[in-house]
């Protein structure tokens, strides 16, 4: 497996399965943003006091594949890495399913913070990234 | 059919249906919020307005039957009555199939209004539904 | 606090809160069943493996009173007793903020299982559970 | 606006948008698949009688712009076309804010089908939509 800044257990809910047994693809982006919110909790931070204190870091963009479908009583392993790019901070997630590896979804997530009101040109995030 | 003070029609997107097939439980509560909502919209109010202005209505509790479980393409009739009850504003909400007109969900919503983090006594609620 | 059969230990995604900042009340019964599920998991059985079997297990009723709302970054404790009334399986779940141990949710949940298409009387389902 | 194969209006529910006061991003893979399947409708199929029959088709990848966040009490046209590409279907689906037509999403939801069990190359799909 891939080197990880970053990687969190997680296990599906029934109720995330739809009517073909397997797991909304939207979904998806749920355990994708608990993950990045996990990432940023293990470094003593939070994205509620984030929001309180005035910035929002919001997605601006998903790119993401879906390989192999989880299914009820599954468990995975979400994992994670960033870079800067520009204002953007682009985190690469990749989701395996427990029981064998499998890769299941493939995504970059791309955000960018507003800060009161006001676009980030992506110090403040990057730094409080680092600093943590 | 009953009497109601407000109706709405609404449908199931495939995605509230689970592993068996119909609509997830939790899902009813998602119809019935949104019934309400409407409810207030369709007297010049709004939710998002009364959070923005300082007062959040709160569910304080619900009853909720299940009778007819609804499933992917159908449409449904989603309707509602209330009274005042103390504190608290009472919604007695039902649904129906509209196919068949059969009753899907039989629930009673109990909610209260916290007005700049106070509990209300309920009179400003009840003015604002009677006003508007 | 009260003896229960089954606790489990789980936590708020920030995505489950709403535009007032706290838990959306539909989301506590997405908690209750996954408790459900998972006390069913602790037991050798599925849910999903149920209703390949041919047994669905569906909610009928829902009794629940909100107490202290949860909010992001809060992780609760998620507890159920259950007793068997009529053809129905009760469970009574009850939801405490770890932090502090208070009350957030309590709830009564009914449910009855449905064997390839058949309402059960109940026995199926209470010897599944007692013989586990 | 540019021209599209199908069109639908839709609404924004209030429980989902999130602490930010704004639509959570993966809702809008959920609306994207509500336009989806009542494009589908629109021909006199249904995804779920497709189910029924043994074709599922399922999303193999998304690529997702956000641009202008949707809040509670909007509305939004939801927009497609759609174009072959080997195996998959993939879908253009663009989502305007109704109040003054600012793009919202802009996304490209490659789908296979997989029929009985067996991944198609892609012929019944497209057949089932010329034909209908």
């Amino acid at each position: 497996m891939k080197e990880y800044l970053f990687k969190t257990e997680m296990e599906v809910r029934d109720y995330e399965c739809d009517i073909q047994g397997i797991v909304n693809n939207a979904n998806y982006l749920h355990y994708l943003e608990a993950t990045r919110h996990k990432f940023i909790q293990s470094l003593g931070l939070s994205f509620k006091k984030l929001h309180d204190d005035g910035m929002d870091v919001v997605v601006s963009e998903i790119e993401i594949k879906y390989r192999t479908a989880l299914t009820g009583d599954d468990k995975f392993l979400s994992c994670l890495n960033y870079h800067r790019d520009g204002i953007r901070l682009v985190f690469e997630q990749d989701i395996y399913r427990l029981s064998d590896m499998k890769l299941c979804v493939k995504a970059k997530t791309s955000t960018v913070a507003v800060i009161n009101g006001v676009l980030s040109k992506g110090d403040e995030m990057e730094e409080l990234l680092k600093c943590s």
